[in-house]
């Protein structure tokens, strides 16, 4: 539905695209930064007490950390000081990460591994960024900006998923010194993970024992539940609901969820991604002006399913790790060690926080 | 095999325990302070969607937050203010939670719960100061101290676990602000939990398949792996062995773990007590040696089996929330959307680090 990005190569090799506003403007800057190629040793370990894939990433522990100004490297190449993006102006990019996670193509790790098993970390991390503007967040991107992030969203979903050694592709955005945000510059990220990530599998479940049992898709059935419910929903629109779950876990979660079936961001028609612009936008004001604050720290990531499943309902979640104007929510004990997340907030003081903050 | 504690009110009716390094102290100091009973309005909700409980403790928002010298909750009482502890000195005290996530008693809730389902969250949060000197750390106690402390631990396990509507019992410690303590004053928590939490729950299930499929103890047979390997060994004394788990998720984790195949604290004997009392400082000394700074922030966290599970073996995890000198490890997208977690330092590397911090 959107024509493709234009596709280009850093100096180290690693591959950048271009998705414009408007189709026909050039891409020809080149990079001409000294690069070595990226050697990386991610590692995937297997781990026989609490499950899941261990992802050991050494390389990473030397990557860009909150750069002065003047050197941030998501901003377009203007002067002296090249950054990853030669070009001096641009619209939305797409890069391969310098420092990724997962790297290269191969094989996917098998599914019934013994104890002690290492095998390469395959995969692919992607940066997005969205705006030339360094300081600009989604709130003051045009709608029609963000309607090409969410086509640069779906098309690297698309191709991503599509290929054999990945089993699951995640679009998030980190934002704010408190969740750790290195690079100041609005971006997301795209984790095209080899193996299908925990809270994935634990959803992909979910899903499926619900159809089992019910014949209904749980996404449908949660969302029809929610708007009947009324007091967790922050708002609704003709394509699109952003609601509180009941059992939130974090201050100020959301979920925004299509009100047709689709299965990912690249089964979302047209009319979708025009609305879900204005509805993204429409959240990130909201986080802003909670308590006054631009830039509340916020995590906001798309649930898509495993690759190969059939069934599958798209949402986004969003939250916060401030509970209130001043002070954060950590992860300690319960959370880190046993998994377990206490919430302080109601839902339903969420939803009607967030109504408020509209 | 420990004389029990001597049990006392607080004004409010909650339960204050004092065990004592030598027998015979007395514990008749009066908690004067006019406080309300401790109402809480704990809820548990099922998740349909990732599976599980969220907790919603709306009461916890009006915690005790880092309040200022001379205002130590935890302190003894010697002079004007009362703190929670009405002694001017104790050793090891244990009370109940004026902000907990859990309280009262009820029926354990179901466990195969429909959607949309909320029940009281019934339990107990226990917070057990292990010396009546506001600065000290673990490392700074005495071994016998920190033998009691062990006695505390056990002592408070053996009994909450035989309450039925208690289906896990958790010992932790979070320490230094950025795991979010909001008190200074060294203490552990413990959580006796209406539920399984997730990571017990995925634990147990881990050792139930393994004892399946080869007939043997996981906990055992990891030992022995990582111990034959060997450069993932910290430290190994007579009964117990500190290494780091080949599959760790975070910076500077290590198992603490008994050679004896035991169930839970309980369980230990007395020659298992005293060696994990000089094992345990000799951890914290190591961390906070480990870039000279007093009070790395840590959790260190007991996993032990849920009620009524005959096989297990006690281990405890600890681990840092700080990647290096001066950068912490935050949990953003890929940890808290997704739970994938990415470690940037080799385990072998930790283990290294951690002997040479010995």
């Amino acid at each position: 539905m959107t024509p493709g990005p234009v596709r280009r190569r850093l100096a180290d090799g690693r591959e950048i695209l271009y998705f414009d506003d408007e189709p026909g403007r050039p891409h020809d800057a080149v990079d001409s930064r000294p690069l070595d190629r990226v050697t990386t040793d991610s590692e995937l370990r297997w781990d026989p007490m609490f499950g899941g894939w261990a992802v050991l990433a050494g390389h990473r522990q030397a990557r860009t950390y909150r750069p002065p100004a003047g050197r941030c490297p998501l901003c377009p190449t203007r002067g002296e000081y090249a950054t990853e993006i030669p070009d001096a102006s641009y619209d939305v990019v797409v890069f391969e990460n310098r420092f990724p996670s997962f790297t290269g193509a191969g094989e996917r790790p098998c599914t019934q591994p013994v104890e002690g098993l290492a095998v390469p970390g395959y995969g692919r991390c992607e940066v997005v960024v969205p705006t030339d503007v360094h300081k600009a967040g989604i709130a003051d991107l045009s709608p029609g900006r963000v309607r090409t992030l969410i086509d640069a969203w779906a098309q690297r979903t698309d191709e991503l998923s599509h290929r054999p050694d990945i089993a699951a592709v995640s679009v998030f955005e980190n934002r704010g010194d408190a969740v750790g945000v290195t690079l100041e510059h609005t971006h997301q990220q795209i984790y095209a993970f080899p193996f299908v990530p925990p809270i994935t599998a634990r959803f992909a479940a979910s899903m499926a024992d619900h159809r089992d049992r019910t014949g209904r898709c749980l996404v449908c059935d949660q969302l029809t539940h929610s708007l009947d419910a009324g007091d967790r929903t922050v708002s609704r629109r003709t394509k699109w609901s952003v609601v509180v779950p009941f059992a939130a876990r974090w201050p100020f979660e959301v979920n925004v969820v299509p009100h047709r079936h689709v299965r990912g961001l690249p089964d979302l028609d047209a009319p979708e991604r025009d609305e879900l612009a204005e509805v993204w936008r429409d959240l990130f004001r909201r986080y802003d002006a909670l308590f006054d604050q631009p830039r509340l720290p916020t995590i906001a990531a798309w649930h898509q399913m495993p690759s190969g499943t059939v069934d599958g309902h798209l949402f986004a979640q969003a939250f916060s790790v401030q509970r209130d104007a001043d002070k954060l929510k950590y992860l300690a004990g319960s959370e880190s060690a046993y998994g377990q997340w206490v919430l302080d907030v109601p839902p339903e003081r969420t939803a009607e926080l967030l109504r408020a903050a509209g």
